[in-house]
């Protein structure tokens, strides 16, 4: 996934609920997530994390003065970097399915055991990471406004949305039914930052009267409320300024940069 | 991965090798794989087939004239498209790790049983993914001469190779070690048309004296040597005049698509 840190003028670490979070997760474990608390791929990896209730310790990186252990794991020195009996793992959605595999009697399992339901996850977890956030990022990253690219960017990323939508069990409230899966978990970072789009984007303007908004509104409602979201959200403010430079096109980070060039998740 | 077919003028059905592995699967089976003889990810799951002896009924699909029962499974119609038990599954790598899921009696087991070593193996498949074949395709369909861009593909392509390369097991032949592995199917299709850079593009360029440059000649004589691979093989001769669209790059599939908007494999 590659590394999706911010900019210069970083604030240095997670704040409100997901401090805590940090906080609690101080003490020296052998399973260590070097971390940044902006990421929203590390944010995937810790709502993996903290509904399997595995122990972990949360290491928060400086990406200006990245920590020698960090480096000796991966040289490219991303977040996240998992440590597992000191062997490193990065890409987030690698690192989830291995908790999963590495952790086989932590509840819930997040990945249905028959394995075509299982496959059929794969294909909507790889479509957030190869359809979605590019498409997110291609709409908040552009300059220029309504008439000359931004609705048709913002209805693009919204038909992105509105697939995956129409993919989710009918009842859910989660994407597979009453129980939260990966499918949930790597699209939730996202998910609770499309406030950015009304802050700098004209609103994400999600059509009125359409069927799918009501399925989608549940399933965001489910998603923000789970005790893994909340404590690893930090302050709104804090996020303002990194998003700021994304709805200017400056930021510097994989993403970002990838994005500007045309391309998608790095 | 997405559709990967051809343009128009398309042989319509693979010969040589290639036509007797199709031949051997036409009798009806419950697993059934919707195919285009050309197409590098439909051999992917071929190769996952054949290697683990899993019965199947290969059906060719005329990209022009698409099969009812297919558009039934898949409105888009892409190959490859899985059809278990009357549904549908596609994206070739999710269908190579379901195959490995739903028929766990199947030998050889192709992802490592060791969830690290598993990961790992994950880790360098999205690789050959997300960087080796939009790589090749940047080379592939570039417009342009050696000093005006061309030479900078070239390096840009054998340097996903060699990063690869580097990860593989010393001793190999395979990129785990003795056996062969997901990690080595998910490439073998593209490895064995290197050839076309030759053909259309001033040659490959293997940079002489190098060290990883025997290793990585090492794996693709192991892997073209392959039954699963030779067997899922047409004739040069059919393969040349798509290539050529493709080197010209005037073809008209999704990938070739994306490649010529900048973007990865769609």
């Amino acid at each position: 996934m590659g590394n999706d840190h911010p900019d210069a003028k970083l604030y240095p670490h997670a704040t409100g609920a997901a401090a805590k979070m940090v906080k609690a997760h101080q003490k020296e474990e052998s399973l260590k997530l070097y971390s940044g608390w902006f990421c929203p791929f590390v944010q995937r990896v810790l709502l993996v994390l903290l509904e399997k209730k595995i122990p972990f310790q949360y290491i928060e990186v400086n990406p200006y003065d990245k920590p020698a252990s960090l480096l000796a794991l991966n040289p490219r020195g991303l977040v996240p970097t998992l440590s597992y009996a000191n062997k490193p793992l990065y890409e987030s959605t690698v690192i989830c399915e291995f908790l999963e595999d590495a952790y086989p009697s932590s509840t819930p399992h997040l990945l249905p055991s028959d394995p075509y339901l299982k496959a059929k996850s794969r294909i909507w977890i790889d479509f957030v990471t190869s359809r979605i956030i590019p498409s997110f990022h291609r709409f908040l990253q552009f300059q220029g406004g309504e008439s000359s690219g931004l609705s048709k960017l913002r209805e693009e990323f919204l038909g992105k949305v509105k697939e995956f939508t129409l993919e989710m069990d009918k009842n859910g409230p989660y994407f597979l039914g009453e129980e939260v899966s990966l499918v949930d978990l790597v699209l939730a970072p996202w998910a609770v930052r499309f406030w950015v789009f009304d802050h700098y984007k004209g609103g994400l303007k999600l059509p009125v009267g359409e069927e799918w908004v009501g399925r989608w509104k549940k399933w965001v409602s489910a998603v923000e409320k789970r005790e893994s979201v909340v404590s690893t959200t930090s302050e709104r403010e804090y996020y303002l300024p990194i998003y700021q430079r994304y709805a200017d096109d400056v930021a510097q980070s994989e993403l970002a940069k990838a994005t500007r060039e045309g391309k998608g998740v790095p």
